[in-house]
């Protein structure tokens, strides 16, 4: 089917930020799109059990967002993160800048408000038709027709559409037809870390200010579990414990009764408890589920379907970089749209072309849970900090920017591959110069430039 | 419950080389064991459709074989196979040792008689019940209870056991009984290739000779898709055709016709042609089914249950490593048996040691075809060869080892893991030590061997 074709009936499966981001693009683009939602319209009732659950939005999800014409909008609603404050276990912090260069910062945003401003913005086009509290149960890839539980005549009802979008998340029903076809080699991975997360929450002062530093994202790095927070605009901050579920040392099921709470807060935690009074009622209330990478391939059946954001790829949250994945999906599937008459054909060149990507970036989330755990720890890692700000700062980005940097403010271009190869050669390179002494935090800059840059090509070529 | 225990219900999935070898070792150490084997018995039946299709049986194997007293009778079973023999388009061919030592080498065997030897073996213990032609079609785990479709009865039946130990091939179904319960995280993936494999056959001479060179694993590199030949005893050679399903270049969805076949065959592999007077027959009966590799994680579950075998960790073939790590697996949890008063514990020691070596292995053999395809691409490569050939006839194992034979014919305990971080690493430092003329094929052996064992350290820490 011809993408010039104006009337392909699209069906996207999930009204979630990438489903919303992408109806609206689609529909800017001149198309009709359908959107089944399985959860109610969350700008008219209670979502995730009321919680404040916060996002960091970074300059690849803006990109989406700029796409579409919402970035100043979007702009209102984040508090900007301009590097980790790290909290030991006696109570003292410390900074750590995102980025050498002015203007470069992440941000902490509401899930909740971002997603319904794009609903908001979706549903001033009349060619995009939500409808909520409508379950996909079943995909039949090959004629892009889908079966879902219509909750108003409380029956389950076909759609046939021309194309199918699979934007329903981690759980994705659009993904799981893919694995059962038996038409074509499909591969498809899910991939449990040891370690669960749960959210908790400080609650902002009488004043409605922020109780610890606003423009951080705080981590109390402790070796195999750690905790973070990110701020809200309403004063409050959103944390996150993340610990194994069981094994040596403090684990999930042998944190159950308030004693045990209790002591353990106090023991890792003791500056953050001060300003949790109902911290052991959290705690008992909020769930701990686990944490998982997705990976499958290809992303496209029959030239019907397609999957995109986390029903592809979800990853571990330690990079800051799911939502941004997703938005940049948009970005990348908007382009194929550009080079490709057929659907079919924009598909594959969008599974082909951002699979390696998607990978990457699942990599790079993994790796850094263990570098923020661990912040702390090697005091190179520290000097490694160092150096790299000061090239940040005298330098181009064309000259240097650090793996975080090339992962989280890219230069035009930089994909997620590129960033990993790249950002991990570079680490072990600095490393490796200062754990053999030939280089120092203060030396010449030029002269550091040239020593990293070239150790770098070195470590590209050993570790290819 | 107790490995002291010998009245311990022991249930095997699978009578294929690891389940039947499993059993055998499990009858040793005195238990009663029970084999529920899907397939008719291949000492009374044909199987694969007649078709003879061997396997490389190297050092790992054999351990396995030599645990249950028969590496005397297997070898009797085997055609050495002293390195590779590469032909070029033209017909031309070079050999190429697996190792720069005496007596390495590796087998040819066939599967099938392998097979039966140890069905036989473990038939001569009366605590060995195999039943044949009884396929399970559901396991509950936390019963060590096992559903199975009774070939005498044409019925269901059930079999209670103290624990099932899954050996039940890439499909297995105890794997997909892990897969299904929601009482642990099961990480799993199933990754295939965009090749697949057809099997070929050239016949004996007339009085039962070998056409082409025996004592060979014959390989036809030519980049995107290869052939390869093993011997068996009767005089003929297994041939393997490895090629794309579909894309540029050779496919086997573009190669269909007589015309299309003997196109292909004349242009890439004149000389084998002449062997096969009925290759166009052959091509057209033989399938060519896809190549996977199933990785997962825990192999245990409720403490009844383990998967071992191909059921845990089905790989490509392209190291000749498969039943070798099958059998591998099999002294390893024989230690485990040693080490561990309670199965579960057993199990989950089994688990979690042998998890990382077959992640490894899985990783070499996917590394392998592009080298075997490619083997004579880069010049570089060859130089390698002839250096690392040197080192190994001059220097003891623990001295030099290449990443083959590290894998292949590793110094006792040498893990696939630590053979795979280890020979990785060797090679990229040998080729960049030869990139950057920093060691000749000619120079003194201790200096090749300092140089090398440097930068390899190196490479290590960088790589790491």
């Amino acid at each position: 089917m011809k993408t010039t074709n104006k009337k392909t009936k699209i069906l996207i499966t999930g009204a979630g930020l990438c489903g919303s981001l992408l109806g609206l693009r689609l529909a800017q683009r001149g198309y009709h799109v359908d959107i089944l939602e399985k959860r109610p319209d969350m700008r008219k009732a209670v979502v995730d059990g009321g919680r404040s659950i916060n996002l960091a939005l970074s300059d690849r999800g803006l990109a989406g967002l700029k796409l579409v014409g919402l970035e100043e909008k979007v702009r209102e609603l984040c508090i900007p993160m301009h590097g980790r404050l790290i909290h030991d276990v006696e109570g003292n912090t410390f900074a750590s800048n995102y980025s050498g260069r002015e203007g470069e910062y992440i941000n902490s945003i509401s899930r909740e408000e971002l997603n319904k401003l794009l609903l908001d913005e979706a549903d001033k086009y009349e060619d995009v038709q939500i409808d909520f509290d409508d379950a996909v149960t079943s995909v039949d890839l090959k004629n892009a027709s889908v079966t879902y539980h219509d909750s108003e005549t409380d029956t389950e009802k076909e759609w046939k559409a021309d194309i199918v979008l699979g934007t329903d998340g981690a759980g994705s029903v659009v993904r799981k037809a893919m694995m059962k076809q038996r038409d074509f080699l499909f591969s498809h991975s899910m991939n449990w870390l040891p370690h669960g997360y749960k959210e908790l929450n400080i609650p902002p002062t009488e004043n409605g200010k922020w109780r610890i530093e606003k423009n951080f994202l705080h981590i109390w790095p402790r070796g195999g579990f750690m905790l973070i927070a990110l701020p809200n605009l309403d004063g409050s901050f959103t944390l996150t414990l993340f610990m194994q579920y069981d094994g040596d040392g403090p684990a999930f099921n042998k944190i159950k009764t308030d004693q045990e709470i209790t002591d353990f807060f106090t023991t890792y935690f003791k500056d953050v408890m001060e300003h949790i009074p109902d911290l052991i009622e959290q705690y008992h209330t909020n769930p701990a589920p686990p944490l998982g990478t997705v990976r499958c391939s290809p992303w496209t059946a029959y030239g019907t379907s397609l999957i995109m954001g986390d029903a592809a790829h979800a990853i571990v949250p330690f990079y800051g970089q799911g939502m941004n994945a997703s938005f940049e999906d948009v970005v990348v599937f908007d382009e194929m749209l550009d080079q490709h008459e057929n659907w079919s054909d924009a598909f594959d060149a969008f599974s082909k072309t951002r699979k390696p990507d998607a990978d990457a970036i699942a990599d790079l989330a993994l790796d850094n849970f263990v570098e923020m755990r661990d912040s702390v720890a090697n005091p190179n890692f520290q000097l490694k900090r160092q150096i790299e700000m000061r090239l940040e700062a005298a330098f181009a980005k064309a000259e240097y920017q650090s793996k975080y940097s090339l992962v989280t403010f890219p230069e035009e271009g930089i994909s997620y591959r590129e960033a990993m190869l790249k950002g991990r050669a570079q680490d072990k390179a600095i490393l490796w110069l200062l754990e053999n002494d030939q280089i120092k935090v203060e030396d010449d800059l030029n002269d550091l430039l040239k020593s990293i840059q070239q150790k770098t090509e070195e470590v590209l070529w050993l570790r290819g």
